[in-house]
């Protein structure tokens, strides 16, 4: 399949004819698409669904659709609390931990943040509910599942927010696939008209400035225009997959991510267009990759979530561990990115996991993008050594491949000697179960994601073991990376695209990674993505369906 | 004086009656709208110089005003080598290090990058003689400076890029001045019309879309409307008070800067209203600043550009160090943004420089921002303490004033403890010169900034002595902060603003902190934000005086 190429995203005129007409049109087809088809749907408006690539789902389809949804129907039947001020105080805190002010009103942040914090509460659950009840997205309750900061006090409810697809296997990996399959089925059974290969190039406004269509390019290279009488919604995701933006705009040097490859950013470039005011783009959802997965532009390339191995470190090219290789994903992906002022370099921007063969016989796994695989799975990023040397040769070879695209990165001389006293000093870390250095372990979150480990013999903390005076030993190149970007054009909580007077560009729709995230750098537990654009989808589709109708000239 | 407050970027239309007609405009007079002034005027076009402030000069009056030309007349009158290649390899070595690849003919930086650089070898040097031979600037030459980057092996010409105007004092802090004086009064001298209080809000555009004027308000709130047969030129600096800005672009959760206070981003507005890319949003020119200063909205704050003191250290809210107090200041700006991925903050936001009478008495100065300053200068920023013990009480009091606008950062409990500690470790390295923990004083940027110190006891590291055992001792909180942002348009060598297929948009110029720098994150020498400025208004100017006259319909 050719790739649809960006072209001009400034918008075009209303003079010319149309391909169809619609009341909303959709841009996108992952959970934001989706789920703000089907509430606008059931409100009796005749919606078209666009998606760029040639399947639907976008990065949804990856996910494993965990989705977070605070005082959700669950928790209230079960008699678990989450009090609105309590969650919003847990969304402000990790949001903005600089100006965080436990005794303010508003938690120290702006009065944005604040909205869209309060909107994720009300909603969400009311999204969820409705999704159920239409036998769209059915779940089950993960009461189980700790949220990533489950130990910090200003966390009143730690368990209980998140749900997952019903029917998502007990592994928990494939709710994407799973919520994509009912959706989209519900879509279609509903009248929803869904066309894949649709890259929408730019929107159309009317003589008097308002968003009315847009023009898309489908696969064969033909132009096609679509009015929409209410609006259009957009839900095309982050930018990712697009090298320029992700370099001038993120926080971080990544080299890439896990969102669908048509992440490319095209919303920023519409709506820019427009004169929407840009928003968080600075932060994006982050997760340790397999750098080679990366550089490879794999497009199953799925993040390291679960850092599995009991006998298991990462270590710098110094040989030296540098973090607390269980810390959540998000954070963890933060280290490779840690800046050295004085020598000029991103020291960790590839770390190495080097395990030994009880990791490898007890926790591979082709699920949470381990890097750990099973026998019979794709091991192209695994390197061998019957020897910490002969590894240590091994990895040196590795990075030797990649010295042009890693800005040369290479190991230190002393790589070897320091990996040895590394190893020795994690397995008194092991034996004790206490790990002086970096406390792995010691919260909820890394043993929820530490995967399965030998059951014997047993140690102190799970999420430790000794690992092997003799090899065989293994490793694999790691790099921080997105799962998608949180920036985009800033909208009020109905989804409403705001101009730099933070008024409504009117007809101008957006949800989901596309917009902005009032999340700003926080990852407040597993779904924290799903759920809160749950609650914007249902959010949009109410404003929307109040639109009026607008005038073709 | 009433701030004029920013209305709507959206541009406004060619239909209505204009105050005046010019061949070219330039907003803001920095350094970069006086420089282009100059040169657009020598070439004989009738310039305008809008100011919003009420006081020329922007941020540029504020700085030192060093100059970084690579490859300079005075370089190459002392026959003192600075190849194109070689000059190109340390920017992109610097700039860009995760993908810097010493074999490519590029050097693994993009094209638009290496342009700039290339753009910023051939150009500087002409600017800086024009400026000089017309009476407009000149300079003396500060062969003994080095780059901030002198030791690595890619800088081939470490001393001898850097420029000063000729009469700034001794000490070189007075150079903005100076230069604002020297080039403003060439600039009345030869016909410039240059008014204050004058805020230009947003572009005129005629009816085939291109850029022709300008809307401007002024002190008294009236609108006024010029004409730019030729072109607008943005020199507007960067967005360091623009708080809403700051927090959704840069990579680090700044207080605030210390640029010009009129830096509030506009040309982001005007330019995003346009259809121009962004691009570099992420990274700003840093230095460590006086937290309280920061937090008062000084207009007089200067970067802490020199941590003057040898018996001096900076100490976390757990009373550790944790960095090279001394290392180049864009370096050490940085690590205050760290983050605490286990804790869910930013441990460093905040860090506390510590120093005794030794240092008070010989190390005092109000020039360089300097955080010790002599008696009868403004020291309400300098908390005192007879004792380690009270030094810690104040210091904790002091915090308290400010924990609803700094995330509640106090004190650790353990804090006058490991304070001692942390003194008596720092006293062994001050006696052996040498730094097991942070290499202070070890590279040549760290003696350029040290300031002076008492001459006996010598120590056989001059940024080391060990901190007495007996008070008074002082302390002062600091953070990170910007000089300015370097995010904004893209443009051409030429100082084209581009769209989003890389088109110039006809008429729109930027140069300066408005636009974005090719630098990334870098800081590659004193001066390194002048110098290269210089030869883009030099290459602005030149394709300005080209440009077509535009119709006034």
């Amino acid at each position: 399949m050719a790739k649809i190429v960006r072209k001009s995203s400034s918008p075009s005129s209303i003079k010319g004819r149309f391909d169809g007409d619609f009341d909303v049109i959709v841009a996108g087809s992952g959970v934001a698409g989706l789920a703000t088809a089907l509430f606008t749907c059931w409100q009796g408006n005749k919606v078209l669904v666009l998606e760029k690539a040639s399947e639907l789902g976008g990065t949804t389809r990856k996910a494993a659709f965990w989705y977070w949804v605070p005082n959700n129907a669950a928790m209230r039947a079960a008699g678990t609390k989450d009090l609105k001020k309590d969650c919003i105080r847990y969304m402000a805190r990790l949001s903005r931990p600089e100006v965080y002010n436990a005794k303010a009103a508003n938690f120290g942040v702006p009065e944005w943040e604040y909205s869209q914090y309060e909107a994720i509460y009300d909603n969400a659950s009311i999204a969820t509910e409705t999704l159920r009840k239409k036998g769209a997205l059915e779940y089950r309750h993960c009461d189980f599942v700790p949220d990533y900061w489950a130990e910090l006090p200003e966390d009143k409810a730690p368990k209980g927010r998140v749900l997952l697809p019903k029917d998502a296997r007990e592994t928990m990996s494939d709710g994407g696939e799973v919520a994509i399959r009912t959706m989209s089925a519900a879509a279609k059974r509903d009248g929803v008209d869904i066309r894949v290969n649709h890259r929408v190039q730019r929107v159309i406004r009317n003589s008097v400035g308002e968003v009315v269509g847009v023009e898309v390019d489908n696969e064969k290279g033909k132009k096609l225009r679509f009015f929409a009488r209410k609006a259009i919604v957009f839900c095309t995701g982050g930018f990712t997959h697009n090298v320029e933006l992700r370099k001038n705009y993120l926080a971080a040097p990544v080299f890439g991510g896990c969102a669908a490859r048509s992440n490319e950013g095209d919303f920023v470039f519409i709506a820019s267009a427009l004169g929407a005011q840009l928003r968080n783009m600075n932060y994006a959802w982050m997760c340790p990759i397999v750098f080679e997965k990366a550089i490879a532009k794999d497009p199953a390339l799925i993040g390291t979530f679960s850092p599995s191995g009991d006998s298991m470190i990462y270590v710098s090219k110094e040989g030296r561990r540098v973090a607390n290789e269980k810390l959540a994903y998000n954070e963890m992906a933060q280290v490779f990115f840690r800046w050295d002022g004085a020598r000029g370099e991103y020291p960790n921007l590839i770390l190495i996991a080097v395990w030994d063969q009880r990791s490898q016989d007890h926790s591979a796994s082709d699920e949470y993008g381990r890097f750990i695989v099973p026998p019979g799975k794709d091991d192209g990023h695994v390197i061998k050594g019957a020897t910490i040397a002969a590894l240590s040769n091994a990895i040196a070879q590795r990075l030797a491949r990649y010295e042009n695209v890693s800005g040369g990165l290479k190991l230190a001389p002393e790589f070897e000697n320091n990996l040895a006293a590394t190893v020795a000093r994690f397995n008194g870390f092991a034996k004790s179960g206490k790990d002086a250095d970096y406390q792995r372990g010691e919260r909820q979150v890394e043993l929820l994601f530490n995967g399965s480990v030998a059951p014997s013999p047993s140690a102190p903390n799970p999420t430790m073991y000794p690992i092997s005076d003799t090899g065989p030993y293994y490793a694999a190149l790691l790099t921080g990376g997105t799962l998608d970007t949180k920036g985009g054009p800033k909208t009020n909580v109905s989804g409403q695209v705001l101009d730099d007077q933070d008024k409504p560009i009117v007809g101008l729709y957006g949800v989901g990674n596309c917009v902005a995230s009032a999340s700003a750098r926080a990852y407040w537990a597993g779904g924290a993505t799903i759920g809160p654009i749950l609650a914007f989808c249902h959010l949009a589709a109410d404003a929307v369906h109040k639109e009026r109708k607008k005038r073709a000239i």
